[in-house]
């Protein structure tokens, strides 16, 4: 019986206390921590690239991938999550490492997940069959519940950033999975896909589309499923220019909505130019801060943590925030920020850090 | 160190992965019950009302209830969840015990809350101001961040069930609490509250309200504070008398948009005339389902549940339901049904139950 | 050839215009009342109850009702609009006359229709099938391309207000026409509708509509097509006591999403207590008023308008109006506010009458 | 008295005739032209370029412009319209003319424009400040009530075409105008404006735009004011490319949103690629096409009208429509098909041409 006895001096109220355990009842009364003043379950927390590259290249080396088998994923697992493999409570963050030659076979589940790539090239992400190629800074989607395979026709290794709402949807019970068949799926290695033939005018729609934008039912993921870093790095340039400010961020998003990627998961860049520092903010919700050029520190609830590229770290729900750089950098973020939107429970405020900041290792 | 340590019988991949884990990291290939093929993270689970009622009473008589405790709660405990004090993985369920004379003082917080009349009478809740009179098989609404507080001045106790998305919200990390003042709030006890005068014409809306109506940013919870069990009961009636079928279901929205009463909770009640047996589906979402009159029994995955009044179980995730009365039986319905369908997780289907049917005591 | 002809005394210039006339062309720099600063198309106008009952007896003796003709309606024709049947430039109003023992047989077409009943009982409209009982102070309503068709089966005749979006539709060239096959339609004369067994409790929806509701492309109309007078008349009630206002009004709404009737009409019941003024304001948009109790008067513009019960007028887009009644007056007003608001054309602001306030006959 | 008087060979029905109209009433029941089966107000109409251009230059050198004069615009005036300035009941279609050194000062007004340039280049147009450079190809916006000038600082001239909702405006009575002051506004000619640095890259937007995309009261144009020809010809070749079709259509769409660029126009661009013939459709609602590149024909409701660069044509509504193209053809349309969807007015079909085809000259 896995309900929890309370006890008390009383007779009494002892006697009570055990006959609701017995009948998998718990008194609110004695359980003052249920309700929180604030969120803070989690600390922050950060993973170094110099480590998660290396171990990526020795799972490279000792494990094999092969069909039937599983991706070469290393999972960061925060330590407040009592040893599941989760970066926060909704998010879920790893580095993934496929060697030239080798292939990921097909599957589809219900978590959605991204790719953002780190090092190589010459990898074609094939999504419900339309073939997405693979270079740094890339941001490449898989959806909830569409098919997805990862090839490397080529010799070089590529590791990516693997964001999913995998926490999340398995908090709500809502997990599905299925494996794909045997058979390997041909494709043409084309360096443009379908979507974004179709997508990747700025303010222009296939015409006819237009029914699918009014239906909230349909198109819950963004169309667009492949975003190219040199549109990304323009779009920050031009915001720079435009507006004169030293820190800027673009949001991905759907080209026929607007809306968040997946209806789960937010993806941004943030660029913070060389000196800058930003303002302080606290969010509901949390996020994965991957960095992707440049370095510099961020203070987290009055600490200091110092990056360079290919940390990754974790900002928990209503901590203070803010960023500055030492040279020009720019730092992708994955936040569940459309979950808590949706559901009514976004907050948001401008802060002060504290004012002891401790400085980490 | 919290992550998980795995092992291996190679020297070298067990060197790596006690490497990981020092990195408070995890390979994803050991561990192949993440992605499970469909949910199924609780079993089903019945808790009686003789056991309810007796210990709610037990409660109000050895735990009082003053200025600075908490309410009088007791919390459906489902045994698979740990000893958390949680009816599903996202529901909260409760019965609360209010005796004559008391008064559970005002405070607010981000879980929204409902509560469904089971015995009693004569008491007022007080949500952001607005008194609203307590009558069996009523459902009165305090949503997310109103200040609340429950008035007995009467000398009947009353019981009811309290329904909230804590769990959702705890898992969410986007908890907020704040308690009241110490001076008391004076009220008026009028049989209609203002919400009622305002919005309880079907179809007929104070004029000027259509830029709420519009506007998705406002108007997340509803506008209608207290649903009353005669009209609930005309409604079912009507739909049975015109639709003709032995099982129908009304579900609690607001009058000005249509939407669920939260943006996480659904609350419906089912109607199932004597001798009938509803269709057997499944869905993705978790629910508590409260008996307010009637008897008969549910069959959850092939095993049936019998209840009688004030009996509260819990269907799980994509478990098989269905429903079958000894007399004409209604039952209230909570889920989170809304909450996957924000996220574009929401899946139904038609089924049949397995062959073999255990019957439970 | 149908386009203007300018002239000008160069003449150059002058067989620049003889040209752009034949070719169809118009040079916009002569044709400076084009652009106006403020909208003011229309004047007000009213229509006396006397006349208009007077009338439609007189059409009843005289003209018949048979199947191939057509309703016996006679409309308002504004005489700004240049002999058109017309009421404004968007809305069509009429009176029409149902005598006992007659039938309207069934058409359909896509503008919209609704009927405010004035004089008389018992007599039914069919709404694609649907029986709507109808009584003074009822709105039964017809949406775009539904059929319907009226009948008397008593001996008491029946005058309504025919309100249609019929000038909008044909101004937008978007009329179809279909009419009925020349059998009788059967039906029950019960006096609850399907429609509102199905819709008459506020915020109860029958179970399963969520899909329907969150479907833009879906309830275009309201799903509710009667609405009673009795719960009119009780919600204004309701509001004056909740309020303490002395002028009040409730909007007619879709019972599962809170929008207007249709999407291109809105109806409202504006009451006004013995004595009191409105405030004056102003609105994109025109209107047309049917007094339906009470007596007193509306200041449009600085002209004031005397009226008691029956009595129809009309305000034009961007009129200053305000009201004042003799004693507790009701009156119902049909506008297309909703094109102005679809299309972000929707202006409103308060102001003040005019000092001059000319009495009308 | 402008109501229309009908007559009868009756004295007592002449009588009831006569009263009506002095009552501002009319009997429906013979009007029976006022309920058409089908849409059907306008015929097509063709405007030559060689016309257009030729009298848009005569008017350069015969009519100034100068401030507190108009625009230099030549509107094309439909037949069917009874002498109005305007291409169909709801379109405003024309030639806009700016010489060198020209300059058509600041105003705004709620009709919504937009320009599409055939001719010239090195015009401004300033929409709120924001200096939207013009050329060739290029759509540029002048949203409903934004202030809006055009600079012509060079020494060539331009021709654009001007569509406007105008006559929709007009006919809701909706018209607001306001002129600008006298000083003019200082810009700096930069190839890129502000709103193009925001919203140009595809799926990009700036960080912190979500609330305002979930908020329909906001954003009812298009964020996007300026949207290049080059852009739109690549679309094209990406939609043809992945698709294989010989006929494709991109929508301008705001980037933000996926929605029309004004809640009242929709513009596309179909390109037909040599020697292909599209299916023939009819649609709810008017359209002005505009050949920007190519020759061919269009044929509408069996008429067929051969066009080549520069020519405009009109389509009426529930027109049978298909295009056929000599060399690889690309049309620009201007239509009013968001107001119909909006209202809940839109209907389309495939069909076929009637038999015998009518050679236009």
């Amino acid at each position: 019986m896995a309900t929890t006895r309370f006890h008390d001096d009383t007779p009494d109220v002892d006697g009570l206390y055990a006959d609701l355990a017995a009948a998998d009842l718990q008194p609110l009364w004695v359980q003052p921590g249920l309700l929180t003043l604030t969120p803070g379950r989690l600390t922050p927390h950060i993973w170094r690239w110099k480590t998660l590259r290396d171990l990526a290249e020795r799972s490279g080396d000792l494990v094999g991938i092969d069909r039937g088998g599983d991706r070469r994923v290393l999972s960061l697992s925060h330590p407040d999550l009592g040893g599941l493999p989760f970066a926060t409570h909704t998010l879920w963050g790893a580095v993934q490492f496929l060697g030239g030659g080798e292939l990921a076979p097909a599957h589809r589940h219900t978590p959605a997940a991204l790719r953002f790539v780190l090092e190589g090239s010459g990898v074609w992400t094939l999504v419900n069959g339309d073939p997405l190629h693979m270079a740094p800074g890339d941001l490449v989607l898989t959806p909830s519940w569409t098919w997805h395979e990862h090839h490397n026709p080529g010799t070089e290794p590529m590791i990516w950033f693997d964001g999913l709402d995998l926490p999340l949807v398995r908090s709500l019970d809502a997990m599905f999975f299925e494996p794909g068949g045997e058979e390997l799926t041909s494709y043409e290695r084309t360096p443009v896909s379908h979507t974004e033939h179709l997508y990747s005018g700025a303010g222009l729609l296939p015409a006819g589309e237009q029914a699918a934008v009014e239906d909230p039912a349909s198109g819950r993921s963004s169309r667009l499923l492949a975003y190219r870093w040199p549109s990304v790095d323009a779009a920050l340039a031009r915001l720079i220019e435009t507006t004169g400010r030293r820190a800027v961020s673009v949001r991905y998003a759907d080209p026929a909505t607007g809306r968040d990627i997946m209806p789960t998961l937010r993806a941004e860049v943030h660029r913070v130019l060389a000196g800058h520092r930003t303002r302080t903010v606290r969010t509901v919700g949390s996020g994965i801060w991957v960095v992707f050029r440049g370095s510099g520190a961020t203070v987290i609830d009055g600490r200091r943590f110092r990056w360079t590229m290919g940390d990754m770290f974790v900002t928990p729900s209503w901590a203070a925030v803010d960023h500055e750089a030492d040279g020009d950098a720019d730092l992708f973020l994955l936040s569940d920020r459309p979950v808590l939107e949706a559901l009514g429970l976004a907050r948001a405020e401008q802060t002060r850090q504290q004012d002891f900041l401790a400085e980490e290792a």
